[in-house]
């Protein structure tokens, strides 16, 4: 016999609501036939009475089933009839579908950020306000009111900020392309998903680092294919690793962020870049580079990207403005070959008909202007000053409990908890205490770790914050 | 044996490589064997031999195959070496994927006005740029440059918008609701979108309109879901089709568009709107409700959404900015109980991470501003002339060749052809004669219809490119 599951995330009441509508819907309990009493069933389930009164009263305010007293509970007879009228089941419409929702880590993060925004918040893979260049941003619009178009735009996004990427890639990125193999998305989050929708298939392999990206994991899942892992060390990953995993399953993409991988910061090294590249083009595997951070390099140039040695075409290269200047603008880009670009720009007219006009016209605009260099020295020098609080912060309360290397650019740094501890205590705890942290476990197969974004909390939160986790930390392995 | 098809959209040389490729890889012609010469291959496949040379080629730049003089075409023994690397079959992947793409119809009007930004436009559904609000946006933009955010915001949208919404929809929708209950998407495109792949699994059967929108047809399909017709009449869709439907079909949603609906202009009357809110909550039943129109309605009040009658929660409701504003914003809104707004929130993380802050605050900004209930009395009025317009020159060009309804509100007039007609030849005849109308055909099942939108083109413009039309109609007709 069918029984609720305790460790659902959906209360017991709803289950058995849930359950017992199926079974009426599939004539198991035909109209007008008695339903078991609420003392009964609650015995056959092995649950409270009052979760049965609660499953019951659910389904009779939808009208499935009625209740005289005296006469017990029946199935509704007059389904067909003109009196009752319901409500649609609406808890079990937003469960189905083939979109699986996100973890209940992230979840629960931003939850209790939502609750308590004083939370001092290392979770949230952002930048702080004032690193923002928010005074640049309003005084573009301001200065340039100029727009005279606010129709829909290309499918592959707005003419002059695609014109503004052109010379933004070969400028900064060592990128030589055309403004027709440039693809305007809703940040790299889009293009990830798009690459995932239109370019594979269910039940295709395909390889991510280990850890990887957080948001990326739930929808590589909901697209149907399966995850193989390169897991990342100190200088990236193997490339050997590839072509293993191409021999075995038949991986059909490498999805890789080889400069300040997030989550772990770590930098691929040149040896290992050639051989991935050889690699791929050997086995004519597309790589799918994502390159978010590499000019918040605090101290080096910025590091090349895989695609400017890409001579053969084998990578899609995935850029945005989220962690180098504002995320709220939600512009990102993808350089593809043409036919690559045309089908994406194609299916995303059916998903949301393209982004808004308004920011890609302002991307462009600060692009171009004489605002963006200097944007980028300040910004690498604020993480810089971030890390090093975060550093020194991190050796003066944990000294002998954590371990890790240190990032040379972008957000995060990746902190191994050397005494065991459970995630799901930890992450509690440090809410308990006033700050939130991103456990290990949402990157990937890796527990025992945690996630250190610097780039959002304040600098004078920085000290505070981790002296609030030692006392988690603390009290979750005592 | 395999031929190549000449009605696909591929070209031939493309098809006879793909075949070749995935013929190899399946082991038929194993790592150095001899393929067929390009004479022999053409006379196989009844095709020229320079379609063959064409095909062959392109398998040598992927290194799939190596030709020497003398010696034949083989394929490449070295797959494994180190020396043959190629480029990933980019063309393969882009036709992969779940995702369908849009159909012909539509990437040919997309297509042709891009070529030709001179043809005169009745097949965007889309605001002429003179009918955009242009200046107040501008206006708003540089008299409050007061952004002080530029962060991610909350996955149901940005708070200041939602707010600003609750008001618009209780002043000038009749609905009442709260800030919780909305969902901010990219027009009403992402709401559908994420409906069906979120409420929705692949197998699932709908109700449609029929015709009815021409850019969620592909949408659903790409869904998995099985699609049941509804057709609409000059008082809209007749309720008792819907219980017959989910009597056969069980069908799980009803898509409808009740005021001047897309594309037949309609304004589905009382009596039937009372019959299938009943109808719907009889059974259970979801009704998803665009609404993009009602605010142009040239002369009545506009007419009251399905959703301020809706007292059991059956309906979904859709709005946007874009038919009556602004499309190129991409802000549109969905109302709907909170498990299924969270739910789409959550899902919508993982595809674009929420809206840009950028035209959320504009368009609340626009809202809430003396300059909206102005924008819309000039909006109607200057549909009111152009519907006109169009109407007289119909009836001067056209008289016994059309016959259609007038409407009321809206973008679009549907008219009927009276000669038999090709839908393909006459798009064809129309651009060759500078001017693009929107073949019936593309909105559902209907044949011998046109969709004149009359809400893009110039007024001056409307006249002459209905006298183009009927040049082209006569030439495809004759």
């Amino acid at each position: 016999m069918w029984k609720p599951d305790r460790n659902s995330t959906d209360p017991l009441y709803q289950q058995i609501a849930n359950d017992l509508e199926q079974r009426i819907s599939y004539g198991e309990f035909p109209p007008g036939s008695l339903l078991p009493s609420e003392r009964k069933l609650a015995e056959q389930l092995g649950v409270n009475r009052s979760t049965v009164v609660l499953a019951y009263s659910e389904l009779r305010a939808l009208g499935i089933i009625e209740s005289r007293s005296g006469s017990g509970t029946r199935v509704s007879s007059s389904k067909w009839g003109a009196t009752p009228k319901h409500t649609p089941n609406w808890h079990r419409y937003a469960k189905g579908g083939s979109f699986l929702p996100n973890p209940p880590f992230l979840r629960r993060i931003r939850e209790a950020l939502a609750q308590d925004p004083n939370l001092i918040d290392f979770a949230s893979g952002e930048l702080a306000s004032d690193l923002v260049p928010v005074q640049e941003m309003n005084a573009l619009m301001s200065q340039n009111p100029s727009m005279t178009y606010f129709g829909y735009v290309n499918p592959q996004g707005y003419g002059p900020l695609r014109q503004a990427l052109v010379r933004y890639l070969a400028q900064y990125r060592g990128i030589h392309t055309t403004e027709s193999s440039i693809l305007i998305t809703s940040g790299s989050q889009q293009s990830l998903y798009l690459i995932t929708q239109c370019l594979l298939s269910p039940g295709d392999a395909v390889a991510i680092e280990d850890p990887s990206y957080c948001y990326s994991l739930p929808m590589f899942q909901s697209a149907g294919l399966r995850l193989f892992r390169l897991p990342v060390d100190e200088r990236g990953v193997q490339p050997e690793d590839i072509r293993s995993l191409y021999k075995k399953h038949r991986i059909k993409m490498i999805f890789i962020n080889p400069n300040f991988q997030n989550p772990t910061g770590t930098l691929m090294d040149q040896e290992r870049r050639a051989q991935l590249l050889n690699t791929a083009s050997e086995l004519g595997l597309p790589i799918v580079e994502d390159d978010p951070y590499s000019l918040t390099a605090y101290q080096c140039e910025p590091p090349a990207p895989l695609k400017s040695a890409d001579t053969l075409g084998s990578v899609l290269y995935i850029g945005s403005f989220s962690k180098m200047a504002a995320s709220g603008l939600r512009v990102g880009w993808m350089v593809a070959p043409n036919s690559v670009v045309e089908r994406l720009a194609d299916a995303r007219q059916q998903m949301d008909f393209g982004l808004s006009v308004v920011p890609q016209s302002l991307a462009g605009q600060f692009l171009a202007s004489s605002y963006f260099a200097p944007h980028l020295d300040r910004l690498r020098m604020n993480l810089l000053y971030k890390r090093d609080l975060l550093i020194e912060a991190l050796r003066k309360e944990l000294q002998d409990l954590v371990e890790f290397h240190v990032p040379e650019g972008g957000h995060h740094l990746w902190c191994r908890i050397v005494p065991e501890v459970n995630d799901s205590k930890l992450l509690e705890a440090s809410i308990q205490n006033g700050v939130i942290v991103a456990p290990g476990s949402v990157y990937g197969s890796t527990t025992g770790y945690v996630r250190f974004t610097f780039a959002r909390a304040r600098a004078e939160d920085i000290p505070i914050g981790i002296s609030k986790f030692a006392q988690a930390l603390g009290a979750t392995i005592k």
